[in-house]
């Protein structure tokens, strides 16, 4: 029996453990998508203690913890950092077979040396060890992220975003690149006539720019995203449940968005229509950019009432939804390359069920002009576990080319999280050394080791054109 | 090469036989949802041969008997009980790799000793040893049961059920503790309104009250809730192809059982309100009483009208449905969540295609309050095998903690169906070993197998709340 | 490490390699559903060389090359067949682990005895050999289907075909049977008037009736089943999004019929309505005739319209929809068991999260009249590969009958196309052996290998009623 997290761990082959250690390990890390917060990459914060580096806004380890039974008091609630960690490491145990079982303690290990596992009776000693690592300017969140060679990441930032702690990284000429992406949800949540009111507000103030037509609007947007370019940003991302591509004249959008400016509520077609609108707007803005744009589409999000109004969104009461994707992607995605104005794009879904739906809708809009133009993105969220990332390898492998794949994000909020690309990096490494040992693939480890580091990292540089940076 | 059933079957590494062997199989059995006869237990019958106890009722073996072109005389037509076990026992060859094959050999072995293979060979002597066994008090229904360790079942039951076997079975103080499942579907059945006439009638008798308004029949309902309390039933359960959340006021939803009293059939658009409206005030008295709700959904039903027509429903012409299923859920555990009258909840996915979206609905309401309220349930009917029980497993460990999962249930109608435990425990267990082999968990039996008597046992046991019983 | 394709390539196990060799290997091949070109084989015509015979048409491979970077002009343009050879072979070392790379290099090892790897430097040499031989009549195309022991093809036709090269096989007496498929897609496509007016004239044309009303077009529609059943024909294809039972009465069907034929155009109601008419005639002839019936639902075609517009249809540019498929085919099924006429079916969908509905849908119609009456066709198009066939094997064999399935097709454009079979053979002797060694199936060859038997040919020329030729 192997011990628990070896040094060989989900490497179940010699081709594999070879594959991983020669080839995969040692590449450094492109996070192309996470949730950081810009600030404290640009201030390079260090954490009070353990609980704020590594349970403070994780929804995922709520989620299990309030599975499990634990009280709100002691997840999100005023009991104290110590109580918080205390109960979360009581849950922990709990957690098997889940990837918060193996994260937890990978992040442990790469990031404090601590080899033991965390349960109600290690707790104590390991929150005081790791808390006091955590204060010392060794720790501070670059040195983290440097700990896992992580080169660059991009953060998630509305239009409205100053990026002045991003401007401020740059000018600083630090070593960590960190990039912003160009998220419009807000700009686009037209469901909502209050909150819309409000954002045009903001975005009005921070452009300097009057907002009374959605002519206006628009260029206000189109000048934000002209500011994101100039601070380096190169791509976009949307959270959509699904795609909407709905036939809208210029003239219709305009009348919608008076009527919204009106105070007046849209009914869902009509909210449909101007979602469509900004949609195809903003796609022909990636591409005139020379952007990547990327799609996360499926989740079915703040479910529980009760709970977003006590929390808000993003506390972990989302789900996976199950809309029918694949004809308004098709729609979407085909009106862009009629129209000369697709960009490089990535899909992510969420919904498993859609994988096969994603890995063959990405070859109709691959016609060669640039290679992997179009991506179907890392298994993501629920899916971002050891059978969810196998499962996209293995169809994206059959249905597409694996060996254009742009590989692993994180899309974390945690600075502690990098470790899931060792992971990813892991499972990639051990179905490619299996197909070797089996005979499905050729005894050549050089050729099947530069498709992992591909994989790994050149081809997302290349992708993402950042070979001047890295 | 390893015999056939042998004593390891289905664990694949020494950790799985160790967990298994001493861990899981010898945990008692509470099988919490079934459709086993309340009469045929308690009056503790025995069958005359082979084929009342094994092929009367059981839609799994008529289907594969029928894809195997046998004539429906020798099924459920009039041919003699031995013939029908004949063509049985002539089809088994040709069930291999489905369930059924597994399950025959494994039930002639546990209950009768049996290891020779079902073929038309074997089968006349077969069917006589096992005849004359099952005639015996030792093999007896509850006698059956009791070789398997089951310590208690729930029945399922329509609102107008007299519960009189439960009561005999109660006040005769027996060992086995046999309880009633709440199961209203014929009650909101309002598609059609002649069953719907007789069925008003039929409860209206039963209670003793007369019904003219939708107030009357929910009082009557609601006292029949109330005897099935008293009668130590605690789960309810509902066969739906979908959940249905439609807005719907109480007067419009007594003026459309008005109309349907009245003989008027209800548009699609109606059925589903007045579906949604007693859907949601079941749930609210589940709540009260401090019930397990349950809801199998996703069953396309009787698709073949001819055998419809001739043999009822249940007979087999079923199949799984592709309806979207997350957002009326999503909506109407919310609704209830937000009221404060969320009971417990099993929620059971037909369509594997369901799986994550299952998985990670029932986090949107496990609030910390109990843990694992909202359940997943395990596979069940054409899941109920190898692989549709390992994938469930799998994703409810990667979405959720397979820790506070409740566990196998039989959902059968036959006494010798009981091996299935067995069947889940050792994928359970093998699931579990290989992790720990592959040192993806760690090397702590105790722990483990801790859980694993969880899952078998002691979770269902809690949740239920049946510490008292058992 | 296994040699890349060995001998015992896809057998995990010492019973798998002995049920393969021993018992699948030498099974002859039933085709029963391509899209060979029936002149080609009627002429035994020679290739030119290799690009010809695989590349041409090979729409599998031109997605590849675009997803790698190849412009289109070496892919469908100008280039030289040897330059489209070059961008190929360079493209294949990036395949890896798409089934295309098995396919590659088991067609150039089995038709042309060449173990090489293909690759840029490999390229030039490999394209010269097996260029000569293909000039050669030992590589005729009756030739190449004789290397892989072909007995009988179906190939795909339009009820306005001629069957000129059918016929004239059939007065030739050959050895190796060709039939014809009677596929009427283009017959009831009419959401485009204009098509649609061109097909009511060519197919008036070949019949020499004058078509006027839905009557007149029914009558040649039906004269042209007759006669392709003259010509051999016992087998309809279909290629639909999804199946359309909508109910609609003769007399709207004619009035539709009326409107399309006065140029003006359906609405998708009326189209749905119009498409479910032409399914329900088109089955009760096949009844009717004796024929089985194919349906391959579920493909989203033609998403790139630029594309289209270029190279027409079936050039790489489709991918897999979702549409909900459960409750109209059950309809459509149950209204023709209803009125008894029924005739063997096999249902394919392209979408894998619909395996487990598919599976269990033919079950609903399996009534013992036919053994195997209702089929779930093999894993088709983008799901002809180890994962999509393991699955469907699995889901097939947990929900149905496995031993009555009629097994593997090529569907494909290519004589080169055929070690897709053995490919098959591997993956279904792998599962089975696996299963021997765990002792999940019994430890008795003969019983395990004549299932593989019966399934790689033995039921397929049962089902189809060719004993005759066969």
């Amino acid at each position: 029996m192997k011990a628990f997290l070896h040094d060989d761990f989900l490497l179940q082959s010699p081709a594999a453990i070879r594959l991983y250690h020669d080839y995969a390990a040692n590449m450094p890390i492109i996070d192309y998508h996470n949730h950081l917060p810009a600030q404290q990459i640009a201030d390079d914060i260090c954490f009070n203690n353990l609980t704020q580096a590594w349970l403070q806004g994780d929804h995922y380890k709520w989620r299990a913890m309030r599975t499990h039974g634990v009280a709100e008091k002691c997840i999100t609630g005023d009991a104290s950092d110590r109580d918080k960690f205390l109960q979360w490491a009581a849950t922990v145990p709990y957690t098997v077979r889940n990837p918060l079982f193996h994260w937890t303690h990978l992040e442990l290990k790469r990031y404090f040396g601590i080899d033991e596992l965390l349960t109600a009776e290690t707790a104590g000693s390991i929150y005081d060890r790791c808390s006091e690592m955590l204060q010392s300017p060794l720790y501070s969140v670059r040195n983290l992220l440097q700990m896992m060679k992580v080169k660059l990441v991009c953060t998630t930032d509305d239009p409205a975003d100053t990026l002045g702690y991003h401007i401020a990284m740059r000018q600083e000429g630090a070593v960590l690149k960190m990039l912003p992406a160009f998220r419009p949800d807000m700009a686009m949540k037209v469901e909502d006539p209050v909150a819309f009111g409000y954002y045009l507000q903001k975005i009005s103030e921070v452009s300097g720019s009057s907002i009374h037509t959605l002519d206006d609007y628009m260029k206000v947007l189109k000048s934000r995203h002209e500011f994101f370019a100039a601070v380096g940003c190169s791509v976009s991302d949307h959270g959509l449940e699904e795609i909407y591509a709905e036939v809208i004249t210029n003239e219709t959008a305009s009348a919608l968005f008076d009527k919204l400016l009106a105070g007046m509520p849209l009914n869902q077609a009509e909210i449909r229509q101007l979602k469509s609108w900004f949609l195809y707007a903003f796609a022909t803005w990636d591409h005139a950019s020379g952007w990547v744009q990327q799609y996360h589409l499926g989740a079915l999000r703040n479910n529980n009432k009760r709970m977003l109004q006590a929390l808000g969104p993003d506390t972990g009461w989302d789900s996976i939804g199950d809309w029918q994707q694949a004809s308004a992607l098709s729609r979407f995605l085909n009106r862009l390359d009629e129209d000369n104005t697709l960009a490089k794009t990535i899909l992510y879904n969420l919904n498993p069920a859609d994988n096969a739906l994603m890995a063959t809708m990405i070859g109709n809009f691959n016609d060669g002009s640039v290679a992997g133009k179009i991506q179907w993105g890392s298994a993501w969220w629920f899916l971002d576990q050891k059978e969810g990332m196998v499962n996209q390898l293995n169809t994206l492998s059959n249905m597409s080319l694996i060996s254009q794949f742009v590989g692993m994000l994180t899309d974390s909020r945690s600075f502690l999280s990098f470790p899931r690309h060792e992971y990813f990096r892991r499972l990639l490494c051990n179905l490619f050394g299996q197909d070797m040992e089996n005979g499905e693939l050729p005894n050549d480890f050089n050729w099947m080791g530069g498709i992992i580091q591909d994989i790994c990292f050149n081809n997302a540089r290349d992708y993402f054109g950042w070979k001047n940076y890295l």
